[in-house]
């Protein structure tokens, strides 16, 4: 099938991650939408940077000639800020491309214009990684959301404010040297003011605001407050009363109208959204039929960001495909490729372990235990012993390092062949849930 | 525009719930979609029911009578379980209808033959509503996160088994003891078996593999074990170890093939995933690109399992439906039903509060800021004295109850303006992320 021709304003961090997912996982695309997607221009003010990453494309110096090129399907818009960006997404629009952007300045600030101007050309604007980065949090709000009226809509969507209240949070330090931390680190840009004084996190919860509620986008209507100001001594007192503080953009409609407003929030300890820590952001969303819901992942970096931008390009290349080919295919996958895959039997898994053993409380008892795990290359991580029970019998529990299963069932058969142990022994499994 | 016609198989806990949400919420999904989606058909075992829950609807006795009607669009398939639901969906299918179905277990089981037939019909079968509940997590694996190779997945995924989890750590119960009080409290069957033997979990997991890695559904390769031999114990010693223990559907590829397992896991306790109690479901999911996202909500209950139903409704009726006025629409309503709406003013919300007031240390300053916070109708939740300043300065925190901004910024003007208060006085709001 023919492929879907991508022209890409932009050759930046966001920029190369969206060359590079393309690039890597190429055959996963294609596999999923049965078609492929090439960038085959760019506009970037480094020829050399575009020659290096997308060797394949075309450079093209002038924003307006790479959205007046005919063999361009998609325009995808990753100047950022709006005046280069907003005069080419108008200008590409009025050329009846179809758009994907990440700029979510542009959205918050011109969206009204734009999507006025879309619609009245017939062509799409997809915007998924303008807010919350790789989190398909737009495609929640407006298409798994549907069916409710949505109430009310908290995040955590500023991930250098994040990084900054959770580091103030854990080390006691003052704000202004987390700041310089962060900037050390990559996480704050040279002039924070953007990030930690709520400009972004506004332009994000009013996106979402106006998706939530049917209303045009109103950044101006945003009440905005950042972090400068806070004190690690307020952090701590908070903590201490059982709060944990983060800054929320919130929306919600109420009898009076609309509430829009970003500033720093406690919220109670025991709630998922005060335990998203670092530079990872969540949204909560709360609707009339399906209560409420939390979306959580990374809220920028190149590939996360990226990866929602190619989520936008694949959906739009199904529609302006004619066919029904295009249709999300219902295993994901396109039919063909649905292929059978070889399934790795329980004994084959590789896993850590919590054991817990019940034998005689005598000497030599944790020796041998030992010994039969080190017999079958089970590696002990922690081993205690537990309460005595009253018939002189000891508990002991063991967390393994990772080990084969069979492994584990042949050292627990050995175990449990001995005399001085009472009953079978208890296996459960466990996963770090890291990486 | 033309209302898309539903025939409906099964009005039960959730065909309950399909028929309030698009009666309840007929409007905002008008306005979303841009035309009505009505139910013309009810098979039921009750025509009484079908009567009092669906007025407008037509009875029809037979299921292969209601989904022969050439007036219905789309049929949803509640009847669960694989016999008449299986015969009639197949048939639907073969009579080019498009279908719509909570019934993980049909599925799991006869997914591949269910979807050979409907590539073939070209007809779309959608199922968010059988894996997690509400939460749009079938959207995001295949849509969301296309952009991404799916390297493991990892959820809560029944609620029946998490809330016996979550009152077994809380309560240090003994598991039969707890399954008899949900029981009671209507969170598990007569008979567990389903969900406790972890049937239940190996459904969705299968499905959700098939998505994640691209293979036929292949339930015969799920490792199955349930909670019914944990026991208290155990939870209490992971507890001190620092972990939690939680029912987890697994899929990872790996080198050797896909793990495909359900069983009881230790998980850190500062996992997200450790953190999701009672009834609820939320399900991990690690990408290449995106990194690690979370999904979490409901994953069960007639509303938000019918939220799913009808977002899946939704979809459909888009693509059955030829002109481009049936896309998403860009601000997730239709152009003509964006209309500004009243924002509130940051001095018109209402929000509990925190205060910190540094003032004299001596008697009487307590008493004269909570007379200043009454003054204007501000009622205080909690009232600490924190530490003592070197300057014969005493920290004061303040909780306040839910009141209107412009009177609390009013209490703390006049709280400023006592000679004993020596230094602006710090506000941070407070949000109980409560319903």
């Amino acid at each position: 099938m023919q492929a879907i021709n991508i022209g890409l304003l932009g050759l930046g961090t966001v920029g190369g991650g969206v060359a590079q997912v393309l690039r890597d996982n190429a055959q996963e695309i294609a596999r999923r939408l049965g078609r492929d997607v090439r960038i085959i221009a760019v506009c970037d003010k480094s020829a050399e940077r575009v020659a290096e990453l997308c060797p394949q494309a075309t450079f093209v110096a002038n924003p307006m000639d790479l959205v007046a090129r005919e063999d361009v399907d998609i325009v995808v818009e990753l100047f950022g800020g709006t005046g280069m960006a907003k005069e080419a997404v108008l200008q590409a629009i009025q050329l009846g491309k179809h758009i994907v952007t990440a700029n979510k300045k542009l959205l918050a600030e011109y969206g009204n214009e734009i999507f006025a101007l879309a619609e009245q050309k017939n062509v799409m604007v997809q915007f998924e990684a303008a807010v919350a980065g790789g989190i398909p949090v737009i495609k929640a709000l407006r298409e798994g959301l549907a069916a409710n009226q949505i109430q009310s809509i908290a995040g955590i969507i500023n991930g250098t404010s994040n990084f900054i209240l959770t580091e103030m949070r854990e080390k006691g330090s003052a704000f202004k040297d987390v700041l310089a931390e962060a900037q050390r680190l990559g996480y704050a840009e040279a002039d924070p003011t953007f990030d930690i004084e709520g400009h972004d996190a506004g332009h994000k919860i009013t996106i979402m605001s106006a998706l939530a509620f049917g209303t045009p986008v109103n950044f101006g209507a945003c009440y905005l407050e950042g972090i400068s100001k806070l004190d690690s001594r307020d952090i701590k007192y908070a903590e201490e009363l059982g709060y944990r503080v983060k800054l929320l953009g919130i929306t919600r409609k109420t009898e009076k109208g609309i509430e829009l407003r970003v500033h720093p929030t406690l919220i109670p300890e025991c709630r998922l959204l005060a335990n998203v820590n670092g530079v990872m952001n969540a949204v909560r969303v709360n609707a009339d039929m399906v209560g409420e819901t939390l979306y959580y992942g990374a809220g920028a970096g190149a590939l996360p960001t990226a990866s929602a931008v190619v989520a936008d390009l694949i959906d739009i290349s199904r529609l302006i495909t004619a066919d029904t080919e295009n249709r999300v295919p219902h295993l994901a996958f396109q039919p063909s490729q649905v292929v059978p895959q070889n399934f790795v039997s329980i004994d084959d898994i590789s896993s850590s372990y919590y054991l817990r053993v019940q034998a005689a409380d005598k000497v030599g008892v944790l020796g041998t235990i030992a010994s039969l795990l080190a017999k079958e290359n089970v590696s002990i991580e922690a081993l205690i012993q537990k309460a005595v029970l009253d018939n002189n019998q000891a508990e002991i529990v063991i967390l393994t390092h990772s080990t084969i299963e069979k492994n584990m069932k042949a050292a627990i058969a050995a175990i449990e062949a001995q005399e001085c142990v009472a009953a079978p022994v208890t296996l459960i499994r466990m996963e770090s849930l890291h990486g």
